[in-house]
């Protein structure tokens, strides 16, 4: 029967063999027994699938030059500023989970909403940007 | 003859007393001979520049529960993730100042791309928040 | 008593005249018993009612330069770039009327969030537009 | 000196060999004696470039369901409802040397316009989704 | 215990007394028995509840050189134009106490309903700034 | 040679006659002596440029529930809240000529910026909305 019903999510069950595999890697990445509605949702078109995970799983991997918890931070920061409630919602946990305070949050929301009120600033006065800032 | 010639900046010499006690205060803060663009710009309606000065030192004050560094990537992140080219080129220079080296700068571009794409993702296939997230 | 009670849904049997007219036009040339909830809301203000089914049917209307199907599916990515979630579950339920496959809404989807992610990345880093891109 | 100076562009001769890899990559998949600036921009982080080139030449792999002349359109719908001054001269040439006609370029941007006009509406209205969407 | 469970609002019984003190002015200010919800939220944080506050009621003091109806309707304009549905309902709440009618609602709708068709038409185009605009 | 040159402006002595129709109408309403550049730019897609205008002249008509200069402004905030830099340019001016004064430029922009700042917040929070907001 023809339909939208959106969201469907897909279970680990219903998935065909490339939706379990990417499944199957998220859990042992992350030490997790089940995939969250993202994954489940994703499932819906497994290219886009597994092409979203892989590029995930290198952008957040440790060892690069931003340490971990930073990074879930500027993830949640980024999603912050485009009003994803799903994404502020997953990377909040994560980053709780990684170690950010109740004082953390709260700073990192003023940061946020501190840039809002500034974007809007300089984009409504088309401020030129200094040419101190593109100084090598 | 009225007109809206815009972005006129107010410079230091040119402003009324409550303009230039900002621009000594951002000075003495800063450490820097001259104030950027961007307050230059907002001097056209002096209690608007005082309560953004005001505001943003309280913001990114050090001492917090965030350090210096990651708050000015926290700002950029979230500027770059709202399209602000001024703000983007301002923090930029700004967390370049305070120790973002070239890898940093790509991981934060990588981070704030990837997030761009999955809060597409999660916003057009409407993925309920799964409940672990809110759970206490 | 005043208040706002949003969103407020005006159905047929009452709305004014000029409402009813609306209604039944987007009935005639849709083939449905009953308009959707977004033009019941638009109801609350007629003008606006009328103005925007008129628009609507003359940019979405068939003969032009392009078929109906990718102009429904152009309609769903503009309003995924945006986030509007009525937009986006009302022109996914169109375009899965007019044809869209669940693998053309898995590419759509995957087109869309790829966008996000370059368009972030071209912003964040001024690239400049190239000459070729302009020339004749 | 430390400085940002953005955009810096990467030239081939002046790219390491993993930057000369993938613009070799590129030359060659679009027949081009040069890449573009978005492509020179993004090499001042080599794994961003390597791994944004093989999303997007996933992405917009022809073969799929939807043709390349409508994922192109789609590229461009998406990055003129975010606004992204680049993508949308980029895409639009992309477009044009694909087919677009100036007829389709008219409409196109017609439908985004459009979409961005409802879009404000729904979310102002916040007009709750019709269950027959969601209906299978 | 921890956890992220959002959005915690803080009761006026259950506040540290920098809590207390805002939600006091604020009700003083306001004449009401309770402070919204957006206060509670926001007091997870006492230093970002007590600086937005003085913010606002310094942005929105009668006696400027704009009325305080039409103030909170560019307030509901700009949150109009960027979709936060919160701001929405309590901007179109404070409008309607403040004196707006069902006929200015719709108007307003409209308004903001066509500046993001023409706002996205602008941006796609490219459209060169007329000198005209920057004359003094 | 097909290409794309963009913006392309169609200047009145070659318009088509339906361009040159609603160059007329734009003329004869605003009493100036030729068209600002984003009719010029419109005018590449006659059907959108006539529609467009349609659509503005209705909405921005004299003799609505809301002034002129009130809705010049609504116009300017919402522009300003989605970062149009034509828009804002174009529709600063056509405050002014209709008598927006400094004071009331400075705190409009002061309540665009506050506005982005607390919607951030609102919708960071997910703010759930007051029952007192939807009562009628």
């Amino acid at each position: 029967m023809v339909g939208c019903r959106m969201p469907k999510l897909v279970e680990y069950v219903d998935g065909p063999p490339e939706v379990r595999a990417v499944f199957d890697d998220i859990k042992r990445e992350r030490g997790v027994p089940d995939v969250n509605n993202f994954w489940k949702a994703l499932a819906i078109h497994p290219p886009t699938l597994a092409r979203t995970w892989a590029s995930l799983k290198e952008v957040m991997a440790p060892g690069g030059a931003i340490d971990p918890l930073t990074k879930e931070m500027l993830y949640l920061a980024a999603s912050a500023a485009s009003g994803c409630v799903y994404c502020i919602a997953s990377h909040t946990a994560a980053a709780r989970a990684k170690g950010m305070s109740d004082d953390m949050h709260g700073e990192l929301l003023a940061v946020v909403a501190m840039a809002a009120e500034t974007n809007r600033l300089a984009d409504t006065l088309r401020v030129p940007v200094d040419p101190a800032f593109d100084a090598g």
